[in-house]
């Protein structure tokens, strides 16, 4: 139940590329084509589809108001990789569903406000359950997990802590004893006790203004909500178009972040 | 004396049908049949009957009422799995007796009221020595390590404790340095002292909650109880209809949990 | 200087029957006897007779009174093991003196009561030292060590601690990151430090308890202790008869425990 | 994104000589000229050029004002290493952008001025930043980590902080135990906790008024950056003599250090 | 400048014995004498005499003081064992002088007074040096890690200090988690910091309480000190008879423990 | 930029011995004479001469003034060794400059004061920067972690701390657990809290009071420090003979340390 951006590079493309051509193969295709390059993408990010892994209904209502919450917080906010294709097919390696971000253009650097949007992606599934169901489960673990690594980073590599400054909190142990990467006198932390508290409250502070805002925009589009986690139940999968057309009152989901950023809705 | 839910998955399925087939085959039976599946996943399960393992009256007793105290909190709570089997022959690997739970459907998500349901389970041995013999026993170490590891996973995996938010406590060791799993800089706990506080603290509550839930539930049915442990010591193994023949009152271990989840007694 | 309680299972086992063969075969002896046995289990516990290893009056006077402080005190408790013999001849592995105890039934579970009345028997040595010449000595070492050892197991493992409740203490950090036995990342405890110290603090109370609720045993039987003492120092070995014989108005040593438990004496 | 004073040495100088025998030879050149040794340079620091990385506009914005950030703060401060070249060309090794500087004498002892100097420098990129877009970026966490290893040693080796004193605090382990350099007894700091928590502040300290200082330096120069970051932005790379002619007011870049010292300007 | 209280056991003696029997060789002896013996246990616990070794004339004052500090210190408490000699001959391993005690008899059990009187004595050679010059020396560097292990001993190992009561502190690490000795999960110190600071603070109540002990006895006895240490500054070695003539009003230094133990002195 | 005091004993002196032949034999001389041993010397503690490192006219006269500060208080102080060399010839391993100390008698105690006054020597270099250029320079760093390691000695093995008292703190990690040097369970530090911040807080007081001592005393002496450094600068290297003539006034420096104790300048 995880919100994934694609984005490849070296051998991840290259991987990529003859995954592609095996679809193409197994189709017996003249060539590659863009839905096979789409096919290897989800067979490397999501793992083989596993129609056979049945989920209760409840389950599987769950699964898509979850995957919907990613896709809709992602349509919400400008800043975000356009959603591709939503899908509540389970696959390999514990999915049960998944929604499939493309970044319209390779990114180098990241704003602040940009990381934010990421988080609020990222907890949005979890941001659905409880606003439809009242209650958390336990779906969003690898959601929960991404967050904290992002969350950390941005406080711990990218100086984007008020409170903590620019200052690298990441490295302390070994550049300070000057050892090869992993050996180093065991105990010596580099750290302060209340550095490290501090470190710890800041990534919850991240993080749970993400989950507030997430809930926040999914409260705003309740009924798109409803309406697309039905049609993704009925369909089992959503693609770009589809999606579209289903929140047509969120349609700020085309066009470069550049555009989109110039009609940015309410969210905060 | 142990709460088991039977939940079987790749090689260990495999494992579980070789084994049936084995028990087909000492039986000289024609097919494996369910019975032989029921005997194969005890031998999984709890291991080899150990009927030489003489135990004092007062331990059978013990042991009888910790079993039952599990059973019927389950039988109490709609939403725990399906009790199939209750024995108090002693089998290897120190179990002294055992609770078999079989789900009554895969399970690929858990609500947290399904978790808490489960903790209660896990204590309710420990619940009816202390409503029965109002003393503690060694005989709840297992238990107590289980709700101890799955309460803590519901605190650091899957957020559900309010204060520490949906943070993932669990690998901020290892992604912190970047380093493969098991190597990194020690001494770098990541955790400050305030957060592995509140981790303690969490578990406790989640844990010492099941119990005290589970205390209510038994004391509730204490009649039921009593009437369960003395059939127990007399026949020593109680199956799925021997035990809703002897909880009348508790009918609700059949059917599926969404079922019983419309009728769901008063606990607390 | 210690007390030990005897129980073999499994290799433990065989290798007491092959040295009670060894001693019968020695003594030209045609079958292993019970003396046999007696005298395995004295050579493997305790180690060879050391008779030239030569204590001055005084220390034999420590010793004596803190073997006979073990087995009062384990006499007095009707939940504790039988004293089978009490000796102040010192033998290898560093014991000046022992006090064997053998349990009259296979345990399998232990009430809390019972590991409270074996802290005290393992303290009652100590005590008697206290007692009679007012004075700690190193002779209560390894009674201390074990002390510590159960008393930690019951706050730890058996969830016997008021304030930190039914969790498991214990493999904190090896199930927490998922790694085998004894490899992890070091520094991360997963305790926090209030959870630390109250399980020093817990232990504490524990050991604590024990050792005043044994110099309160002896304390009201000041009189056989002395006795005792001088019997010990004059023959160097009692058995379970002639420890009867000197502690009539104790005579609640015979029967199994729970004939013991009816006739339980004032104990504070 | 990431300021760079070249200074080689030892094997180092070199392979320096090598790359640039390398660079006349792929030329066909009959010498080796200096642009050989400046290209050399450049491939060794800051990698190969990767032209065919597209940055976005925007991203070529904050790439361009970054590395004139560390530009122009470099010029203001008479003390600095003396800006030779700037570029938005990205190489490789993730960087985006480079600037370089080249000391123009080497250097032995360095004062505690010198240094904060050099840690303003670092920052300058994302003073630019904050000034000129009031957000900050990922792109900075190179110099953060730079900036911080550089505080540290000012803070541990040096003994630059009043409140820690002429003590050093980085070798406290390995000396402590006599031992060789990384292999000690582990979990022994050899800090306090208030120790620890210091070094953390004042490297925090040090850092948070560099760049406080570098925005000071920037703002009142803000006319000047705006001109550079065009022409970064129009031509990909400008050496010294052309920053020089876009700085006229800051024409403080040649000489030696102790000729700028002379004419230090405002800095705050 | 070491209290050297000599006991042999097992392989110690073996090699005492032909050390013994080496020097008898040397010579020319046709059997081995207790002199022997005598000059074979110098050599094994101070090393080979080294009169090349020139110390200033302070320094021999110092270590005069020094070492009759641990002799009169031992003299003066009726619980130590017997002092043997004392010398300010140089010899190996650092040894610049040293005071040989002798047990009078072989101990087995020691009481905590008698260990308090071990602790006096180990530090009487830092109270002379306070006593006489006023000031510390590096002199004392193995006497007090002598009387730290000690001191740590009684509170870790022995339950001797009051706050931390019959509790073993020293093990935990090991037991706690099942593993052989000195492997175990790290990090896990298995103490509180209440415990830690505890253990830190009975060590040293200890050693500096047995500090001003000595400083008393000596400063009682302080003329019998100056003519004992002037006598070893002119002869550089005193036997046992000697300092029995030049401490007449001392004399409890011949006779066993008990019998010493009835005329014990006014000590504090 | 170092204060050594040069002694020489076992493996080190045998290659003094052969070094200074290796002079001898270079210089074609005859015999082994005093200058080969001073030049043996020197190559060895500070490396070969590296007249080709080229400092900057102020990085030299930063040199020659640390250089003198050593000297200057290595003379103030009666109890430290004589001053014979002092040279800012830059040499092998970074040293820039060097003040040569050689003990006029071996040392085999050190008394609480002389250590102090070591402690002075060292920091003294930094005292002069201070006093001189009212800023530190990186220069010093070796110069703290000397003076670190012997405060720390003072405190941890000398027991020479009066809140600590005569404790040893150094190897309760090693000792305590009973394992070989270096091994032991991680995490175990065998110090509070308490106890390791009062640890750096001794070492702090004692070095903070060495440099605040240090500039006094070079504070009273302001005229000959000037005098000595600009010397030194014209002629790179001063003898003792040198040495003495420029600092008439400070002529403390010949003799014996108790003849120079006996005339004791006034240093607060």
């Amino acid at each position: 139940v995880a919100a994934i951006t694609v984005g490849f590079a070296g051998a991840d493309l290259a991987n990529l590329v003859n995954e592609a051509a095996l679809v193409a193969t197994r189709r017996n295709g003249d060539s590659v084509t863009l839905p096979d390059f789409t096919q290897a993408i989800e067979r490397i990010v999501a793992g083989i589809e596993k129609k056979h892994r049945l989920l209760s209904e409840q389950e599987r209502r769950t699964v898509a108001y979850h995957e919907m919450g990613h896709a809709l917080a992602a349509l919400a906010l400008p800043g975000s990789d356009r959603v591709q294709k939503v899908s509540i097919v389970p696959r390999g390696m514990g999915a049960l569903g998944y929604t499939l971000q493309r970044p319209t253009e390779d990114r180098h650097l990241m704003r602040r406000q940009e990381l934010l949007d990421r988080l609020t992606v990222l907890l949005a599934g979890r941001a659905a359950e409880l606003l439809v169901f009242g209650e958390l489960s336990t779906g969003a673990a690898d959601d929960i997990a991404k967050a904290t690594a992002l969350a950390r980073d941005m406080v711990v590599h990218y100086g984007m802590d008020d409170v903590l400054g620019p200052v690298s909190y990441a490295d302390v142990q070994r550049r300070y004893f000057g050892m090869p990467d992993g050996i180093g006198p065991p105990g010596a932390t580099g750290f302060g006790a209340d550095t490290a508290q501090r470190i710890d409250a800041a990534v919850l502070e991240l993080v749970q203004e993400a989950l507030d805002r997430a809930r926040a925009i999914l409260g705003c589009h309740r009924a798109v909500l409803d309406r697309c986690a039905d049609a993704l139940l009925a369909r089992e999968t959503l693609d770009a178009d589809e999606i579209a057309a289903l929140t047509g009152d969120l349609a700020v989901s085309s066009g470069t972040p550049a555009e989109r950023r110039d009609r940015r809705p309410v969210t905060a």
